[in-house]
């Protein structure tokens, strides 16, 4: 592992080993249990243990009676690291410039393999190693944790995620690397300057998942520009007199769907590049809040809590889809409610228009944005509790659940005003007003809501915190001793995940894909803002939130499907908004029919184009396609000697 | 293997093993040739050999001239065709009901496995094993075929390939097994009965390609029944008056949608049952007839010709594409002058109707079918042509380009006259006549160019052959001697594969799922002509044509996109088709405008609530998912062992 020697082993009160996760207790657990997780995440493998080192945290120097004690550092040696990246299935780069899976057996064939391979491991993906290790700790003969006999355990399954979903694991979280993260951090937001972020850097130090949603913004900011670039003259010549927008959409449907194949493909570079493309999922353990009755896994043979299907469906169906029916009618009704407002307004000020009735205007658009945001952000809470009320056994189908129901409310809700305008009340002039104030509100609010509200809220604690330390003792390094950096970090807000950038640059692709012909400035404004919201999430992901655990992505996951479903209503839309131009009914002066009936054939025929196009544009790049099915190859014919040799063994067997 | 020991065995000029495989030589091959082919087929694995018993065919007994004496029978000893069946990565059902993998180390495991194994593999099971073997027999250091200077061999690749891409390998063949032939033709054809197909038989004599072909067959027939049930009364009863199709239309609408998506169920329960569906498929092998330059493959390495993809692409877009698009532009031309012949026909009825007149109106519908018919047979003949000529390095591209191209033009063919009366005229009643004409004609044309014409061609060879054997001998039983059955195999027809019958089946569902509302009676017609199909598509497997080789395959491929391609644009069809309906056309008397926008947002709202059912429906039934888990979990788990004790092993020799 890159080790960071700067902190921990020369402070006395660290432990003798490199650390690099920090397990929390509750301050309650007994020391009975605490003895016997040590025990087992110490014990070696054959023992069914984690074979881990493990220690307890020593006091702060300013140690008070709240602060927790039952804080714990957890390494690991460089061997046991070692067999941990083979157990993962780490794909790292060979001598050869090929990706291949890890094994101990073929390390000196690998790149960066060097000596004893200390530094062959980055930091991150050790600390992904130890919590898979952790997570894989499985419970033997205990029927109960000791000292707490209501949390009972089932032979095989993991003990971390049961005592987890019991609140006798507080958190368990990666250390930051000091030194890596000041290298990092200013390389990527600190100096203002031209240049693509070092995604390969990010990667290093937040895994694949970060990596890609980075890189994905990057790519969106870079894909944006020539939209940008069309649209400034358009708005500054004056080219705004909403029947020159046809060109426009008619390149709004080329560019969303040609940016999100080649997207695909560039995401396939990254993985390939990083390893993740070709890696094989490991089998996925029912997620911490996973209930049910006591019965057998039909897969795994193993006693486990199972929860009728049958009766999660009914949960689905029965409750959440028509809550979420309910929560969209609400947005209607308030969408209306705006709608009156507006007009209200403009009745006020057709009266007597003077410069405060010019600014009352904009007022209902503006109350309108910030409702809409606090409405995204209560249905985000009761959509998270409804799908943790319909106990999915997997992570994975937690989250799509989850994200289909966040995605059709904050569509509907960020959208519906939109279309109202434009297909109904068919009202070029009130619509571009309304983009502009829904996109400009909701982008102060986010930057404001997502960055600076929550590092406010740190840098309070953080000084607190120093100048306590400060008090106590003179500290001639700036850094703080590894008791207090490790109370300080697990005391910063614990990231999400990558859920709510996605959301934010679903929106703002909707934003630029649907209508930004009716406003070319639109995508001017998604590229200021992603520009900033690269910095601003940069700085959050390196000063606000604890490290989170890196996450072997091979793409963006079901972000790309919402993607495309985006891309195709783009394509409905501004085809509609092509056929109610002035332009083009001017075709079809006498028949409307006829202007319709094109409009629609035109629509179907870009539809099955799109699709087409998406069959032919193949999803990974030729020369990687070479490499894996060399890889494939390869190990096709591994097999076929393996089964040639036994096969002769057997034969000599029976001789 | 299951034995034949009918044949064969008891004739005195037959081999002194089981043949399972043919391989005909052409008749002035170099003795040298045979001879280094013989050897390389009967040498030892170790040696590069395919380790296989190969034996020359004696003469028949009405020996001729003019008889090809280069005839060799292929078979292979039980030990050879178990460490096949592990090489081709055969699944078999073990006997705790799962299928896996069959390996000789477990072959106890197996359920059918008794004794030494010998009726563990099916012939056909056997036969595969031996094309695999003979199929991946490689060049060593040979640098040409002996005796052929000019056929040019590379080191490591097909040698099987090259002797039939340069003529020298005429033909290879598995032979039929007589005896379990006549049972399963008994079972299938010759009795008329109420039952289900033997889709288990089928599979087990023809395997998993044709029992699919078979199996989709029989599920599109029962799913048509309910369409013609409720035909039957639109017809006799006479609800035809055109504006009571709604319902018709909108019940084509969900059915077209739903008997796909629970056909992808049924066809993977079928795959997992015969042990396709998680087989893992062989890397693929250049196609006999590719050529290009010689140089190094990226994949494996070896020189092999090479033929760059961008001089593919230019043909591709260059010739067939422009050809492809003439072609429907001739199609289209045609259409008109049958349009024009219609209405000269129409005329002349009108003028002076008399009975004759009436039967003349019939003509140019009848002749149009049959021209399109002849159009269909000659395309395909430059499509096969065209597609060859684009020199595609895989088998299975070049049947992915020849699928498509075939597909748009037979699509076109039919239905654009369908469309242009339907969409262009607005006659329902002259759409309900071209489409009774066309499918009837079709359907009628069909059936005596597959079976009947060949069939009649092959029993005229057959009674030659028969008539020749009893004037030398007299034949107490009624079997024909081995050398005799292998010749008259030889000389039958080769099955060149599904394509055709599915075709066929693809042009019928489009029928009934595009335009069956106004013409109720067409699945009616169908289901017949899909039961006269089993039994003539039956009768020429069994009788016909030669066996084929059985193929593997988990799902009908590409064709389940081209029937789900159809079922969207049905949709499609059916909504424009209810709008257009008089029914509808009520209910908006005062805007047209408002009708077609409505009829729009239905068809999107369907197109949309289609894809979202495709989905939430899962490809495969949940208790086939959790004994695919299963199976990997056991895999997962045995690698994590296995990494465990490697680690292990590696450790104690650090220590």
């Amino acid at each position: 592992c890159q080790l960071f020697l700067s902190v921990g082993s020369l402070d006395s009160s660290g432990p003798r080993f490199t650390p690099l996760v920090v397990v929390e207790l509750a301050s309650d657990t007994k020391e009975e249990a605490i003895a016997w997780i040590l025990s087992r995440i110490r014990d070696q493998q054959q023992n069914g243990g984690a074979e881990l080192l493990v220690e307890q945290l020593g006091p702060g120097v300013g140690a008070q009676e709240k602060e927790n004690p039952n804080m714990f550092l957890v390494g690991a040696t460089r061997q046991r690291l070692l067999s941990g990246a083979e157990e993962v299935g780490l794909f790292k780069e060979c001598n050869d410039g090929s990706m291949r899976g890890f094994t101990c057996a073929n390390k000196h064939n690998f790149k960066d393999f060097e000596g004893d391979g200390d530094s062959f491991l980055n930091m991150a993906e050790c600390q992904y190693i130890i919590k898979h290790e952790l997570d894989t700790l499985r419970a033997k003969d205990e029927t109960h944790v000791p000292g707490h006999t209501q949390v009972k355990l089932y032979p095989g399954k993991s003990i971390i995620r049961r005592l987890q979903s019991k609140g006798i694991l507080i958190q368990i979280f990666p250390l930051h690397g000091q030194e890596e993260l000041k290298r990092l951090s200013f390389s990527w937001y600190k100096k203002v300057k031209l240049s693509f972020q070092p995604l390969d850097n990010i990667r290093h130090y937040y895994g694949e998942g970060q990596a890609l949603y980075f890189g994905f913004l990057e790519y969106f900011t870079f894909a944006l520009v020539p939209m940008a670039l069309i649209g400034v003259p358009y708005y500054l010549f004056d080219w705004e007199d909403y029947d020159k927008y046809v060109i426009f959409a008619v390149f709004n449907l080329v560019w969303c769907t040609v940016i999100l194949e080649l997207w695909k493909r560039f995401s396939a570079s990254l993985a390939y590049r990083w390893g993740t493309l070709s890696r094989k999922k490991a089998f996925e353990e029912p997620r911490p809040g996973f209930h049910g009755t006591l019965g057998f896994n039909p897969v795994t043979g193993r006693k486990e809590p199972l929860y009728p299907n049958a009766k999660r469906q009914l949960r689905v169906y029965l409750v959440s889809l028509p809550f979420v029916l309910l929560c969209l009618y609400l947005s209607l009704y308030i969408m209306m409610i705006y709608f009156q407002m507006e007009g209200w307004v403009l009745s006020f000020h057709d009266e007597e228009p003077t410069f405060w009735t010019g600014i009352l205007m904009f007022i209902p658009s503006i109350i309108y944005a910030v409702v809409i945001e606090i409405m995204n952000l209560i249905y985000r809470y009761a959509a998270e509790f409804l799908t943790e009320w319909e106990n999915h056994r997997l992570e994975s189908s937690y989250q799509n659940h989850l994200v289909l129901k966040v995605l059709v409310f904050n569509f509907f809700n960020c959208f519906a005003s939109l279309f109202y305008i434009a297909f109904v009340m068919q009202d070029m002039v009130l619509l571009r007003q309304s983009l502009a104030t829904l996109l400009i509100t909701s982008q102060i609010l986010n930057q404001f809501m997502e960055a600076f509200l929550p590092y406010w809220l740190q840098r309070r604690r953080n000084k607190k915190m120093i100048r306590k330390v400060q008090k106590r003792r003179t500290v001639e390094e700036k850094e703080l001793p590894l008791a207090e950096q490790v109370r300080l970090e697990a005391d910063m807000s614990t990231y999400l995940g990558t859920f709510d950038d996605y959301l934010e640059l679903f929106l703002l692709f909707g934003y630029v894909s649907l209508f930004s012909c009716t406003y070319p400035l639109a995508a001017v404004l998604v590229v200021l803002n992603n520009v900033t919201e690269v910095y601003s999430d940069a700085f959050k992901m390196c000063r606000v939130f604890k490290r989170p655990f890196s996450d072997p992505a091979a793409n963006i996951g079901v972000w790309q499907l919402a993607f495309e479903a985006m891309s195709v209503i783009a394509i409905v839309t501004n085809c509609a908004l092509i056929g109610m131009s002035p332009q083009v009914k001017a075709y079809f002066t006498e028949s409307e029919t006829q202007l319709i009936l094109w409009t629609v054939a035109i629509e179907h025929m870009l539809l099955a184009f799109k699709f087409i196009l998406t069959f032919l544009i193949p999803d990974v790049p030729k020369h990687i396609q070479i490499k894996l099915a060399r890889l494939e190859f390869e190990s096709l014919e591994a097999l076929k000697k393996k089964v040639f040799l036994q096969g002769l063994s057997e034969w000599k067997n029976e001789l």
